[in-house]
């Protein structure tokens, strides 16, 4: 039995727009729901306790709207607040930190994975819990890296100012040795091009957007519930300008955003609606 | 007949810091009471909707500390909420538009001024207004630099990432021939020496902080406000994490911070207070 409710997808921007690409393409005839929390982005800077705050908002808010799976594309609320969302949601949830890891560990070699990603990202650790808990003769090494995403919002990521930036943020896992990279924030994959450049060639870049996309595809297909019919719908929320999340947003989708709406999170949400 | 209320200030984050450290070089004997959004800064790349919301939140803490002057020590927020705010408020309000605009006049020699900051205050005219207000003679050239407050954040003012960044910002006031740089954003006085060195050192550079406390000192003087007595206290609260903050803000403030208190902006304030 198909199921037509549509895919909810949060992040707490622009970031999980690569999460959405990778998922429009395996499933075009999913209908989707996008949250970006653009009055409040960036996540990766704050406190635990903001972050559980809104990302249990930006949960509310998809749940309002009848998904039939809930896919936390922002590394850091799903770092932070996946496993408090998992115990009071009914539906499946997917975060983007577990499939990024299942993918390293089955790709690495020499079992020296690195991870990169906000530093609230880093500092709490979920990567290397998740990857130790697959195989714990992985070694994990991890470093935050704060001007990525500031730099591909600016729409710098293959200027000179990346390259070096990143080189001098990569510089600790070309010590080490790592032969995996697992690029732990939404925003990262557009920077695929420079980081591979200062990683070298024989590292494996693990992009969590397409590792979350195969792992909803696989609930979806468990559960029985694809779409029926063609080519999905898109709607897009914003908690802020509409125009500037158009602008930076087509970028990260590489394609025209058609429908999008600015929405208020909070116990006023609802008003917006009529 | 002095007045021993504090000084009341607020900024989107750290940044107002910088004006914090002026008033207290000038005023050493004040009370003052600070107040960082940490919790949805930047400010700088959000609507105006938005933008008054938020400073709307902060105004109304600060009033319920019983302030006696109110310092928007963020450029975005007075850019954008500054004339609303005076217009319900009934203590003198400063913003650091003004003071570097009055400055910025008042130096230029060939009446060609640049101005930088966040998005926000740039695509808001603010600066224009306030320079061509005073002397419509003076033709002003101004540039959005989104890469500057992270690079400070991450402490990278002094690396050559900052300047590689500064001489594309900065590239087209070079080409106009300004003489005078208005420094609009309360982060970039930590950047001033790799921005002197890609402009060189005939061009002045404006600091709205150093102005901005100018401003304060003269509306205290004018209205015999000042405070009694020696070494005035100083109290900072925050929306987020206060240990990030204590980090970033000494080092903004080069000086260590006694008090940091983490507050709640909107109607349940008041709670944080029982």
């Amino acid at each position: 039995m198909p199921n037509n409710r549509p895919i909810g997808i949060f992040d707490s921007g622009v970031g999980g727009l690569t999460v959405l690409k990778e998922i429009k393409r395996l499933m075009p005839q999913e209908d989707i729901i996008y949250l970006g929390d653009t009055a409040r982005v960036p996540y990766g800077t704050r406190s635990e306790e903001t972050v559980k705050r809104y990302a249990f908002e930006c949960v509310d808010f998809l749940l309002s709207r009848d998904v039939k799976v809930l896919v936390i594309a922002c590394n850091t609320a799903s770092a932070i607040a996946l496993e408090d969302i998992k115990r009071v949601v009914t539906i499946p949830t997917v975060g983007v930190i577990e499939p990024g890891a299942v993918a390293a560990v089955g790709i690495t070699k020499n079992r020296k994975v690195g991870v990169i990603g906000t530093e609230g990202t880093i500092r709490s650790l979920a990567y290397d819990r998740a990857i130790r808990a697959i195989d714990a003769s992985v070694s994990v090494a991890s470093a935050a890296c704060p001007l990525f995403v500031p730099l591909v919002e600016e729409g710098w990521a293959d200027t000179i100012v990346a390259e070096l930036t990143a080189g001098i943020y990569l510089g600790g896992f070309r010590e080490i040795g790592i032969d995996t990279l697992v690029l732990g924030c939404t925003h990262y994959p557009l920077l695929k091009r420079v980081i591979q450049k200062v990683m070298g060639p024989e590292v494996n870049l693990v992009d969590s957007a397409i590792e979350t996309a195969k792992a909803v595809r696989a609930i979806l297909e468990q559960g029985g519930l694809f779409r029926e019919g063609q080519g999905g719908a898109l709607k897009v929320n914003v908690t802020d300008s509409i125009d500037r999340f158009r602008a930076v947003g087509e970028r990260f989708l590489k394609a025209e955003i058609d429908y999008i709406d600015k929405v208020a999170l909070n116990k006023n949400w609802r008003s917006n609606e009529n």
